[in-house]
């Protein structure tokens, strides 16, 4: 059969599901496949037994016969219960007489959370009782039949509560805290948020949604990817850090315009945030080139020393000693780094540990550099330079943080701040070995055109054509123009980064067979929705995350393996001298 | 920073790439961010430097200044070439005249697939040199600048002779391959098939587009799966064969409606196809039951045993004895199963080696119980019931292939036939061991409502809520209602299936917890689309495709990777004896 030419390592399918009870929708789901691209309103009911959602029932609907399914947020007295779905919640009456005493013993009896069907009236909630808080406040439904389809046991917890129960717990007991409105909302906006962006690439501008493997080989310097091992002795594949070479390899092939929602697999926490802010750092190294205080002069005396403040302005008004204590405190436990504040007093005078080392004169010249006025707050650092604007930039959101906690709104959080970083160094001298360079980013990126000439005379000086794009201070994605031509990516590997270039001979291979200029962008989707949705954390803008180890504590995954299922991958565990020990006791 | 709370292990990208020359259209991206719903027509154009694709310009064009960038398909003695990019070609004239001759060079020394930028006007082609075979065969563009942005070496061969090169030479290749007309045709038919289910799904019907993790536990059984190391000692995850729990899990998390375009693993070939014509084949074994032929006795006197037999009508009209011998002699080889042949004369003889074993009552019974014609040529066979039915539904197709190959026409390749096969058994007797059952499809699936009762009784006859979706013969999905009673889950995999519950405990522990009644249904992506695209191999419909061996022919995946490299996934390879000896000496 001509489909199964050979081995399937990866396949797609489409995977549709649904609560779900009668079959006819399957039939539905086929004969839909000549699928219209009409434009109609969503059909949330559409398939299934209910005839309306927990969400929906208005006014309007009073009179009319509807069958819910949802669960059972609360019950009260056998009087009324609360069912609720991914929609809403919707106010259930209990008929009391005798006729529909099986009704109510049925609900009563169910406990809390227990799925239950519905069916029955929709009536007007009398003169009094109207909920305008809730959006099917105005009803409420009386019911004729009801049956429970899964009972649910006694909970170790109630839904409302789980969001402050522990994160381990929420995360042993996802499934719970899926159903919290907080997660329906973020799950389904996400979803929308992607939807939009397909519209967007693949209808109006042509883009081609292409799947890219994530069974590929080893990339070099790949130190964080994860390795798969194959069927052939020694042998493995990685789970690739990003579809990097393929869309490159798209772009030599012809098709223009890629774009996917691709997987990333990295086996460590990403790099920490470069802080775009510091570039609103004013350097102040020079006013204190001649303080006599020990730190100060270390620093502006080192060559990449400096001296950097920031100012908080007003900030004496809100903040107290405590407070720049604390700021100081955070500074030193989590980098090391002496911090010092000084305020500047109506009188015009500097109120500071550091004021009696400076002169009036270099007193005036910080005021004026900083632009300081009455009741602001300096802050200053003295080091190197990328630990200062590191330290700074940390300083400056945690002062923010301190401020709103006091009443003060500085941050709009429904204003969304866009911000392009450009003109990134295409190359950095190795921390381990500064006479050697490594890529800034990875070394597809082309150098910047202005600066294409150094590329062979002086590789350190050059800009690369890498770009960022932040919102609202954090990054949320980064992208390049590559390099198309294959000498100079070539000459990129082997001379300037001492690599092996075989390694990459097939991409070298391609670029010689008339690979076009390209480039592209790749958003993190996870950070980007949680900073739309305003959730504190990515796990709430995902299904099932990982915890901080890298474990599913659901499923408890990643887990122990027998040697004897390890076999036909020839591998064994190497286990460590400890723990081979105590194994063999 | 909030969104860092831990080990990133797996997260989504949106990844966007495009040929592209300037950055402008990195800015237009950002400021899109705020997305349009707005219909609009497709634009191939916005974001890139050219005016028009090369499959754009028609008459109306005519006197226009276009941009275009594309491949050099071909060109002629520096008169005029052939532009290609994925929308289709252009012809492009090279000007003569002296004040062009920097035009003239450039094109005439740029070798075939180089990639190239022209600008210049677009013209009518001279009467009688119009192409309409071409869609842009009525205007040729008439060149005045022209720049190669990269030049490409001698191919191994020519783009449009690919298609017959070997499979292993298109997929080391695959850059080139994908530049072929069917090959752009096919994934961004794929693309838009996709981006229609989508919008079916989540536009009309409100379905949820959820990512669940590709890093998990290993299911009980799951003998097929890639096993992935983690940097605790011992411990792995696995790569799922696909979102199984995950989904039943979303539905308990009150995630109605969900699907996804996921990603499946399986280390191992697909199941060969059921053949859902086999409720076609016509049962005779009552006919045969007193006939005297060695196996036909032996067959029908076994509990699975059966004679069966399919028609081909008209066959003798077309079909000639070495046809039978061929279709006897595949019967043998692939299946070690013996056909045989009748042919209804026109006298109402039956021609056969068989008939002189069946009396004459028994000749005009077989002929009345498959309602043989005259010309009709009957093949039959009988053994063990499963294998004659596999058997003949290869000689069903076998034959179909025989007859289209003498011109006529038996299955229209325009045409899709749907079908859906239901009705499965729950459970199947192990091949090793008849006396214990082993899940038909996997141990989730929910009993057919009618058989529930049995399910504590006689397993081994309850039918299951699984169903398949077959396209033209071919299975391209399948799904089921799934258990959503702890209690019957419990029973069938402790009780009837015999496997340790406590694998699947936080399935267990789930379905306590209100779940859902729910099922759902899984399209195989990938021969979909081939059906649809007609292509002859799923290879046509996927980028990047593994060989019959699982390797990537490009790249050469999966590959070897050192000791030290493996260190912190603590694991070592286990060679066999053999390599693990040739690695010595």
């Amino acid at each position: 059969m001509s489909f199964r030419h050979g081995l399937r390592l990866l396949y797609s399918q489409l995977s549709v599901f649904s609560r779900e009870l009668n079959r006819p929708w399957c039939r539905y789901i086929s004969s839909s496949l000549a699928l219209s691209s009409e434009k109609r309103a969503t059909d949330f009911n559409s398939l299934v037994a209910r005839t309306n959602t927990c969400g929906e029932l208005r006014s309007a609907h009073v009179g009319q016969e509807v069958t819910l399914c949802g669960w059972i947020q609360y019950q009260r007295q056998g009087l009324f219960l609360v069912l609720r779905d991914f929609q809403g919640l919707t106010q259930i009456i209990i008929p009391q007489d005798e006729a529909h005493s099986h009704v109510k013993k049925v609900l009563y009896d169910a406990p809390v959370e227990s799925v239950v069907r519905v069916t029955g009236t929709v009536t007007s909630r009398p003169p009094g009782q109207k909920n305008p808080r809730m959006p099917t406040g105005d009803i409420e439904v009386k019911v004729k039949t009801a049956e429970v389809l899964n009972s649910c046991k006694k909970l170790p917890f109630e839904i409302k509560d789980f969001i402050k129960k522990s994160e381990a717990l929420r995360m042993q007991y996802r499934y719970l805290d899926l159903r919290s409105f907080q997660m329906q909302h973020n799950l389904r906006l996400r979803s929308q948020m992607v939807m939009k962006m397909r519209e967007y690439l693949c209808n109006l501008h042509g883009f081609v949604d292409v799947e890219t493997p994530t069974l590929f080989k080893r990339t070099p310097g790949g130190a964080k990817e994860f390795v798969v091992p194959s069927r052939e002795p020694g042998k493995f594949y990685c789970l690739p850090q990003s579809p990097q070479q393929f869309k490159q390899l798209l772009m030599i092939g012809g098709l223009d315009r890629y774009f996917q929602v691709a997987r990333c697999y990295r086996d460590e926490g990403s790099k920490p945030d470069r802080q775009p802010e510091f570039t609103q750092i004013i350097d102040v190294s020079d006013v204190f080139r001649s303080v006599e205080i020990g730190f100060v002069q270390n620093a502006v005396n080192k060559p990449q020393g400096t001296v950097k403040a920031i100012c908080i302005p007003q900030g004496a008004r809100h903040l107290q000693n405590k407070d720049f204590e604390a700021l100081k405190e955070s500074a030193k436990s989590q980098f090391n780094q002496e911090v010092l504040h000084l305020i500047l007093k109506p009188d015009e005078s500097l109120k500071s540990p550091l004021s009696k080392f400076l002169s009036e004169e270099q007193q005036s010249e910080l005021i004026q550099a900083l632009k300081v006025q009455a009741d602001d707050v300096v802050l200053l650092a003295a080091g190197e330079h990328e630990k200062v604007c590191l330290v700074l930039g940390n300083m400056r959101l945690e002062s923010a943080n301190l401020l709103e906690l006091r009443g003060l709104v500085l941050r709009d959080p429904t204003a969304f701040h866009f911000l392009w970083v450009v003109d990134f160094p295409l190359f950095l001298h190795k921390e381990e070995n500064p006479a050697e360079l490594e890529s800034a980013h990875h070394p597809f990126t082309a150098p910047h055109p202005s600066d294409t000439s150094l590329l062979y005379s002086e590789p350190a000086k050059i800009r690369s054509q890498h770009y960022d794009l932040v919102l609202n201070g954090s990054e949320i994605g980064g992208g390049s123009i590559r390099i198309h031509n294959a000498e100079q990516q070539r000459f990129v590997l082997e001379t300037v980064l001492k690599e092996d270039p075989e390694l990459l001979s097939h991409l070298l291979e391609a670029l010689k067979c008339g690979a076009p200029p390209h480039g592209g962008i790749a958003l993190g989707l996870d950070r980007l929705i949680c900073l739309v949705a305003g959730a504190p954390s990515i796990r709430d803008v995902i299904a099932f995350p990982k915890s901080f180890k890298g474990r599913d504590l659901m499923s408890n995954a990643p887990d122990y393996i027998t040697p004897e299922e390890l076999e036909p991958y020839h591998i064994q565990v190497a286990w460590p001298a400890a723990e081979a020990e105590a194994n063999k006791n």
